[in-house]
């Protein structure tokens, strides 16, 4: 087995508004609910009880990963670490699903389509027109994105434009020996998973992770993870909740 | 008159919790009261309700400028601009003082003490033991200050840390055309103040800044304030507040 070289903690945002409401989120900047407030606390709570303490925060940008991460780094004492923010963590875009419910979606369209749109690796939504009210193509946070700005996405979109953060923002600091907390979304930390442990293709499709519980992963000197999946901090809130995650749309 | 050519935002943290038991704080991190929040939340609808959107976020190292700064700029819907962190901005150091009660102090030690150790210009409080249960000698957060870590200051030792991050952290953010907003302390923005508008060592003794109010500097080519003073977003509530300061420590 190798050894623990660099510690890394993913986080996904606690429950948002439009989790509660069934809705395709994406690029929408939903708030957090009551429920993922006391989430975000509850992972903060998690972090220091295991003295698992952030040096250093990266974060999407958007609020209801950026509030998760505030709050839990505020119960852990942590409130005052670096900060850096980049859209390459943002959630997957759901293209012009955005907006759209879950459930009624997946009546309209039937559970093949629906089940490919939400969980194909290379079959994006079809994308979102700029003036859709949900449409983020006149928001100022990404006005220097030009080309690169999405219009919809696939996982393997994201992965492509999550990696090269992943490469120059998050390794150096956990090279330099520090502490990362990533704080972001279903899809893009489901991206960095597949990276980190090598998931094919066909098996990401199966993997769902849960929102506001801390996932360690200890990554040894090639930055490959000691325990393939890394660890919950609260594992059987982390079973029940995947299993939950798994059953969205259902009715 | 000069031309603005630059927009600078200062904002003292809403209420601590020891602003309303009436205590020195200084680097002790205690949190917002529920009217402090408050006053994040009206701080962000007056930055809103002006259009003036932060581009950039620079804060000390202490959770009642933190989270002041996150209240805000969510309400604004500026939660997602990039944050820059220093403890050149944090409150001054109380020194020994720390965790006194002002009242208490001013009768053990009298109206001329007290005045002096609150607002004279270069005499700092006598210095904080290491053990003191008040001191941040222990504070990770400070670990690599080494010799630069004060055990007390006076204002005249606020100015001397604070300028050089001004100079190198703040003024590239100004001169890149950058809204910058300064989320801070009583003291670090009277040293700011002081710099800016070219106050003299004697006047600003008198010089307080209210809580949670946004206040907006513009500023020439030069970086000298086109409107001496800048201008609070809330000038009556600010007037109102400053009052209020004056008076802190009589009965």
């Amino acid at each position: 087995m190798s050894e623990a070289a660099h510690t890394l903690i993913l986080l996904r945002h606690g429950e948002s508004d439009w989790n509660a409401k069934n809705l395709f989120t994406g690029w929408v900047d939903v708030d957090l609910t009551d429920k993922g407030r006391a989430e975000a606390v509850r992972a903060g709570e998690l972090m220091a009880a295991e003295q698992l303490l952030p040096d250093v925060l990266h974060t999407s940008l958007l609020r209801r990963a950026i509030t998760t991460a505030h709050t839990a780094l505020d119960v852990a004492d942590r409130h005052w670490i670096p900060v850096h923010r980049s859209w390459r963590l943002n959630e997957r875009h759901y293209g012009a699903l955005q907006g759209l419910d879950k459930a009624a979606t997946r009546e309209k369209y039937g559970e093949e389509q629906f089940m490919l749109w939400r969980r194909s690796f290379d079959t994006p939504p079809p994308p979102i027109d700029d003036d859709n009210e949900f449409s983020q193509a006149g928001d100022p946070r990404y006005a220097d994105l030009g080309d690169e700005m999405p219009r919809t996405e696939c996982l393997k979109d994201v992965i492509a434009r999550m990696l090269p953060y992943w490469e120059s923002g998050i390794v150096p600091d956990l090279r330099a020996g520090r502490t990362v907390l990533v704080a972001a979304h279903g899809n893009s930390l489901r991206a960095l998973v597949k990276h980190l442990d090598g998931i094919s293709d066909d098996d990401i499709v199966g993997l769902n992770i849960p929102t506001g519980i801390p996932l360690l992963y200890e990554l040894d000197a090639d930055l490959r993870p000691v325990t393939a999946g890394g660890r919950y901090l609260d594992p059987d809130a982390a079973a029940a909740a995947i299993e939950q995650v798994a059953n969205q749309g259902k009715k």
